[in-house]
């Protein structure tokens, strides 16, 4: 038996309408709150839809508080940027131009003068920035590629908190060494799966996502920072709900939903590899810290136990759940 | 226009059944001949299975000419291969075990005393190799490993020729200038696309195949030997049809099925790069002299040509067709 608590999911996609609805409830069963993504169809560019979105998804679960991200544009302006902070908002997450689903709206140069002016503000006030870190290069290098821009805003701005978020490449974790400011999330596909599991075997839709999953070598080490606890990471799950026609089209869209299943594959993981003891730190702990939360936010109060009980996902039509081996089960 | 005598696919799956009906007219159209795989449901591994494949692909289309390669397998003996022998067939086919597709039948331990004494006297015989390179690694090392068994077969069978079947590594490109009796074939895939075209943008699983597709260097490398009809490659379509359900499932096969509009896209690429006057090697005198064609099969007489005029794939039920932009068509 193990107890969790107050679990937080740095990444997540909750989208709107009915899918949000239906996919809210897996992460508000288990999580106190989660870092909530703003690239809907209309992505969230201000305070007031950011306040909105927040306040539909807390209208939905009381016992849950999302972090929602202010989708950073270009044309975002100091007064929002204030006035943003004024309502408590503290996350900006910054989309490359055309870098994964609905990032049609993002930033073409992040190191533009008008950008760094507001990254400026954006420090002062004690905002973090949480990036897509990746290039529009190949497929398998657009991380690495990126890491320049990365080395420019982490020494530029050494007082802003900058997320790599969903890190997927072993090189990325020098970043992490040399700047203090940096750090990264790490999804559950990263740290289990390699492009091995999506296109070595026959073609596995489901664990198609962005970053894409990389070799073996690159899991092994994101696995490594996970089971450690490493002071630099936390959890943050980018689960992403696309409907079943969407993922099985012939030009299938990028995302794993893992969000009914989270703690139990984490558990699962971690416990095989000897690590129990240090998922509380990864799956909570790390993110309080580095996010500042107590400071920032009031969680509510969750403990969640699980008990090592063999246990399916569950089936959830029109939704797509990854298939990991659960060996522990989340108490009713 | 463009006139091309005698095109040759020295890869090529063409099934069993119906899907066979259904798919040999588009490579007898345009093909003399072909390398015909032996991988169906029950595996061509003996003399008299090989006959019967050829002698039905034969009566469904008097134009063209297979050549049924034999499934290699550790249980062929050395009077079956004389037999083959005498009746004229002249290619082994090389799956290591579960590399791909109906390959579960496949050679464990290619370098086995038994093995090495079948490929002796196959040698002997005059045998032609014909070889899917991939260790059962990573999947994107998967030929670099296995270079080692092509290394050591190459120098202990020097008499033997060996094709490097649907090259798609730049590495491999050495081992062709290593060994005067190593080949490659190269796939329309592999010489067009990179990684980038199957999982950087969407997933596109009709660009799903084995070996994968790699690198953008990888590609530019293969088509750079293309372009070139550089003497130790040839063409090879590898082309693999897979009904819709098969594809489009959760767990998808590998293969694309491109039969229906090589010439015009093969064309249209060799066009784009100014190589035209290559076309000819690579289609088929390339392999007329790799294979030593003249001297072991007759061949349907076949001119085909060519003008730039803009055609649109054919829209086959149940079949899958790459999307090419194709800016030449066959004459009809």
């Amino acid at each position: 038996m193990i107890t969790l608590h107050n679990p937080l999911d740095m990444h997540l996609h909750l989208r709107e309408g009915d899918l949000l609805k239906q996919v809210l409830p897996f992460s508000a069963k288990c999580f106190s709150g989660a870092v909530v993504m703003p690239n809907l169809t209309t992505p969230i560019t201000n305070t007031t839809l950011a306040l909105e979105y927040a306040q539909e998804i807390q209208g939905l679960s009381h016992n849950f508080t999302p972090f929602v991200a202010l989708y950073l544009q270009e044309s975002l302006s100091e007064n929002e940027l204030k006035k943003a902070h004024a309502h408590g908002l503290f996350l900006l997450k910054l989309y490359p131009k055309n870098a994964t689903t609905n990032s049609s709206s993002g930033v073409a140069n992040i190191l533009s003068p008008s950008m760094l002016k507001i990254l400026s503000i954006a420090e002062e006030l004690g905002f973090i920035l949480c990036v897509h870190a990746e290039s529009g290069g190949f497929v398998l290098e657009r991380e690495v590629e990126f890491h320049p821009i990365l080395h420019t805003l982490a020494k530029r701005f050494p007082r802003l908190t900058i997320i790599l978020e969903h890190m997927s490449d072993a090189r990325s974790r020098a970043l992490l060494d040399t700047y203090p400011n940096l750090y990264a999330t790490l999804t559950l596909q990263h740290i289990s799966y390699s492009l091995d599991d999506l296109v070595g075997g026959a073609l596995n839709p489901h664990l198609f996502c962005k970053p894409l999953l990389k070799t073996p070598h690159d899991q092994a080490t994101l696995l490594d920072l996970a089971l450690k606890a490493h002071p630099k990471v936390c959890f943050g799950s980018d689960s992403a709900p696309h409907s079943i026609e969407n993922k099985h089209a012939c030009a299938c869209a990028a995302g794993v939903f893992s969000a009914p299943i989270l703690l139990e594959a984490l558990t699962t993981l971690f416990d095989a590899h000897h690590a129990l003891d240090k998922l509380q730190a990864f799956i909570s702990d790390n993110a309080l810290r580095i996010y500042n939360l107590p400071k920032r936010v009031t969680l509510p109060q969750k403990s969640i136990t699980l008990s090592k009980i063999p246990t399916s996902a569950p089936q959830i039509p029109e939704l797509l759940v990854p298939h990991f081996p659960l060996k522990w089960r989340v108490d009713a």
